[in-house]
């Protein structure tokens, strides 16, 4: 190596990074959540967190999955710890056509693509169709990963709004309608009909029909987000999207609310043309997904009640939510509104005028409570009169605390802002990236 | 729903998906490898398969990992099935550390990311730096699931010739002159140092210092692939890439080779700046990697002999090496050469002119033998007159035989073309996409 080497490239005068010439345009999209300082701070335990999205797996049985795990070692290790195929194994394949068959899926085992979370399902569908400035249609708010991998890809996102109903079929109508007279390609409508992420609505059985038909009209693909799809309150489920119209559905599932999140099993379900690319895609990106998770996950279904294992989780969560809602009712200051889930993990809250969330976010976390802000979840910077409250992990005591907390920070803040005016966080449109405490 | 559904627009006259129209630009060089349909044939326990590139885990403490697997679920389950963060476990990325100081990297935890397997580390790289168009410099042939990556983000690779003693560096600076004149933007070197897939070389100690300096003259970024490090059959090592220039040096490790590929857990350690937007990028990607899968590999590390473990591998393999040089030396025809691996898995076979590999594949497949053909490791339609020969996965008994049927099929082949012409298997030039049948 010689002493004297050429100077590097650099952009700016100060800038630190001697790489930054070099990464790809898609990379400008690529920044860390102002919120994700804080959450060192919030995971502290004096800190009551409504942030995160960390499915509660206290009621899982653990005796019975430390026997399992270590006789599929035992039994099946060379095949366990080896290379598979980036279809996904053929047992779970088939366990999963029956899973989904709760919700009205009519599917062969084939059009089953595993993959690591559905996170990675989210990534390679929109590998397989999002060139740059495609535009993708999203409810706002929506899914915080998803808009990661949206603009990974460069896609633009369109946010289509909800009601108590959720996506509003007028707006999606019309959101097509302009794009079309922009002469915008417009690839999919991403949507998470039940108990959604984060607003905490479902689409109306009514509303489903109307959805379809829309998209089919207009040329576009649906994709389907379905991760809480049986944590429904009442044991309720719904028809999935895709079983309305099998041919133009792309589905994604989760085993991370319903077993175990830590293993990483996620599946899509999509028409048999798109599954052969999405095999190929899925090569390209991880080879295959772990073939120790998937028999893990195959074997649990196999042996153990999972759908009373379900039920569990329901009702666990179930309790949080009531506890939840029961202290936004009694705590939070006039003038706040909310949504009220019947399954899933989050409530939706809007603040009053003058109130920034993202601002007050500091604030709340000295007060020794966490949220994740609105804006986070919209695109567009939209959403800082928004807050997305969790109440899937704590106990139904530290969610009322935390709901405390979070009313006296609303309170003097709303008298801030009545003294002094608004004040405002700084705000940078795009999407924040997600990270596990935002889910 | 309407009965009378608008027609779906259609490209071609007799196309059989409907959704053709809307792919990304991207899918147009993700096919299939032709030789992926005879894999099926292949797998057939009367075919000695000289393809693959599984690791033969036979080794394995399977008994004790039985026991560790079932006490992780046991003493830290709510843990090991939680999600964590895209970064990975500390613990592991410490002892990441470890190892990577056997072939002289001195490198801070904080700078290691897990990723699932080394695959989705190639991935991430290529999302971070390369939009369409862009140059990457490979060695030719290169890994085929690299070139699978390179090809989903649409960047453009130039092959750099390899001889003996690894990456030539006077054809690399030829490589980048000729990049440069033409106004192309070569975003990184791509290379596998130690006992190459699929050349089964290694790139020598005087060599390397030459290599870097040349890549920093250029302003370009090394990306250092390096499975097989470890799998020296002296025992040897070599100093990686990424010890003589940390700041421009990207370094991808696996465990799939030195542990158990069916756990998928490989690691990126990148300089400082690159490491934070990697650790985004990840976390669109797949959130987080497996939770679980982590521990399992931390634990076995913490617990086990896992140098001796690699000692054995080593062996066997060494073993696997000897079996198939041997067998190449007793029977191949006259005008076939071979690489002499010192490590790894792979030996590169040129057979005489006139013979095509890939035509040739489902006469040999027939003849109860198979081998990946040379074109899928280039991504200019290269190669048909080589063939990759993997002895990590058969018997030593097994290698023989198949080098025998092997030296038969070509003997029969080598007499056609003298008598009639060479025959041209119908070459269709781009990567062929990796499958864990050609890893």
């Amino acid at each position: 190596m010689t002493e004297n080497r050429p100077a590097k490239p650099q952009t700016g005068r100060h800038n630190l990074d001697p790489h930054l010439d070099r990464y790809a345009a898609r990379t400008a999209g690529m920044t860390a959540s102002e919120i994700r300082a804080l959450f060192a701070v919030a995971s502290r335990p004096e800190v009551v967190s409504l942030a995160g999205g960390m499915p509660n797996l206290a009621a899982l049985p653990l005796d019975t999955l430390s026997a399992q795990v270590g006789e599929i070692i035992a039994e099946e290790g060379l095949v366990a710890l080896q290379y598979g195929s980036a279809h996904g194994i053929p047992a779970l394949r088939d366990q999963i056509c029956e899973i989904m068959a709760l919700e009205g899926i009519k599917a062969h085992p084939d059009d089953v693509v595993v993959t690591v979370g559905s996170q990675m399902g989210l990534d390679m569908v929109t590998r397989l169709f999002c060139d740059p400035g495609d535009v993708v249609i999203a409810e706002g708010p929506s899914y915080v990963g998803a808009l990661g991998s949206f603009s990974a890809y460069q896609a633009n996102v369109v946010h289509v709004a909800m009601d108590e109903h959720g996506l509003v079929p007028e707006g999606l109508r019309e959101a097509l309608h302009q794009a079309e007279k922009a002469g915008q390609r417009v690839k999919f409508l991403y949507t998470i009909p039940n108990f959604h992420n984060p607003a905490g609505v479902t689409l109306s059985v009514q509303r489903r029909p109307e959805i379809v038909e829309i998209c089919r009209e207009h040329g576009v693909l649906i994709i389907e987000d379905n991760p809480y799809g049986l944590l429904g309150f009442d044991g309720q489920t719904y028809p999935a999207l895709r079983s309305l119209d099998p041919d133009n559905v792309v589905y994604l599932g989760s085993f991370s609310k319903t077993f175990a999140s830590g293993l990483r099993v996620g599946w899509v379900l999509a028409p048999h043309a798109v599954r052969e690319k999405l095999v190929l895609a899925a090569e390209s990106a991880t080879l295959c997904p772990p073939t120790f998770n998937q028999m893990i996950v195959s074997r649990y279904l196999a042996t153990h009640d999972w759908k009373g294992q379900i039920k569990k989780f329901r009702e666990n969560y179930r309790e949080r939510r009531d506890a939840m809602l029961s202290a936004l009712q009694q705590y939070l200051p006039p003038g706040c509104s909310w949504t009220n889930p019947d399954g899933g993990f989050y409530v939706w809250v809007t603040v009053p005028e003058g109130v920034d969330t993202k601002a007050m976010l500091p604030r709340a976390v000295t007060a020794r409570v966490a949220y994740a802000s609105g804006t986070g979840f919209y695109a567009d910077g939209f959403g800082s009169r928004q807050m997305r409250l969790s109440y899937c992990y704590p106990t139904p005591e530290r969610i009322r605390e935390g709901v405390r907390r979070l009313a006296a920070v609303l309170e003097s803040e709303m008298d801030l802002s009545r003294t002094f005016g608004s004040v405002k966080a700084r705000t940078i449109p795009g999407p924040e990236t997600p990270s596990p405490d935002t889910v």
